[in-house]
């Protein structure tokens, strides 16, 4: 639900996200789920918690709910939140509204796991992370 | 596992499905997912099955694994097939494997809806189709 | 130059436009300037001026400059404006500005001719769509 | 003309690739002749004639020609070949062939010039390059 989500990005669908269907394709709902979560990464500003410059997070799984199609012009109201943390990765759920009559037209989440990108191994996440990320979100220890 | 897919469709990566990352961004692999799918459709010969033309699939749901990266160049075997089929939808699965070192770096599914599209609701898949999809998948009954 | 431009569009960078580079990939900037020349083609109307519902236009070819490199995030101001008509095409002008330091990014062109989408054939635009954009962008006859 | 060009890269039209009309949408071209110019890089050993790490490839302006819709399933042949060797740039010219009915389907160019990434400017070609790229294309000096 809208309120539950503290997070949002504004995304204009552009004309060529449609496909030969004439509606949004499915393949760009990620790709607005990954701009929100880039804004989200920001908005935590996940970049000062990386304990060396090769530890950083990697998308290990992405799942989408297409709830009803979407068409050009049209701007979607992308939230991002994190609504589990584990030792080595949390979990991120996305909702997507049609602006204009505030429909939900999509959710879906992902898995990031928190990666030393040398190894390419899972690595713990740093605790201050993910203090910050319950601060931010508001979730209990 | 490789051998319980029939339809396979090999997609060379191409450099701009790469992101600043340096290796393949996630919405590229729902759209090798899609070229893959739309390849089984037509060896199903899934237009031959609409009742009317206003009849047809749309997709309810894709998930994706990402388990390995993968850089430009590289050429993809990305196979679909039917795990499961119900009386208004049936499941597919993906698995995605680099042709050069043999790797599963990716594995999916997504579910498709037989929906009118005139009215935009979900109707029984047509018998004939459930049955095509059960002889070319080997699936019982 | 901006004064030239009456059609403005902005469209916010999204982080997945950018290439393994670290910048914005050069196919994107003719998905920007498709997008305000949707737009443009909105502002005049355009889909009134068809005197059958196979007219309509066709974009015959497309030119970039790039000047600067734009990385993510950031947002563009996007111009678009005709600034040719002839018997059966116009041409398009855009220029692409950052919305942050005001900096030209880029600016192109491209000719969109009329066409029956029936017959493949380049038709004579139909005077009142030459009129109207004469009108809308201050040309003289 | 195709007894012109040396380097030929196939590449398979994705579903995705196409637009609203129901045709290959016109940023796909530049990223095939992207494609095609990635992999003439490639076949000349670009990457062997960067006289520093940060030297290397800019792209400056890009011109496409749409001369036929192209539709999914479809694969292009898309050649590239240097035309013109300059100082401190060269230029590429592209040919996009319709496999099924040899048809040419587009042309362009682009004018790529050498870089120091470091500094953003233009630095003369290395001999070496030069040589390498009037060798590889026949062209004299």
């Amino acid at each position: 639900m809208r309120q539950d989500f503290r997070y949002w990005l504004d995304i204009p669908v552009r004309w060529a996200d449609m496909d030969p269907y004439g509606h949004v394709n499915n393949a760009k709902y990620f790709t607005y789920c990954e701009s929100s979560r880039m804004g989200w990464f920001e908005a935590i500003e996940l970049d000062g918690f990386r304990e060396a410059s090769q530890h950083g997070p990697a998308l290990v799984t992405a799942t989408c709910n297409f709830r009803r199609q979407v068409h050009h012009p049209a701007t979607l109201d992308v939230g991002a939140r994190a609504s589990r943390i584990g030792s080595k990765s949390f979990q991120l759920e996305y909702e997507l509204y049609h602006r204009g009559d505030g429909h939900l037209v999509a959710d879906g989440s992902s898995v990031v796991v928190w990666v030393d990108y040398g190894s390419g191994q899972a690595i713990p996440l740093p605790d201050a992370l993910k203090e910050r990320i319950r601060h931010y979100e508001g979730l209990e220890d």
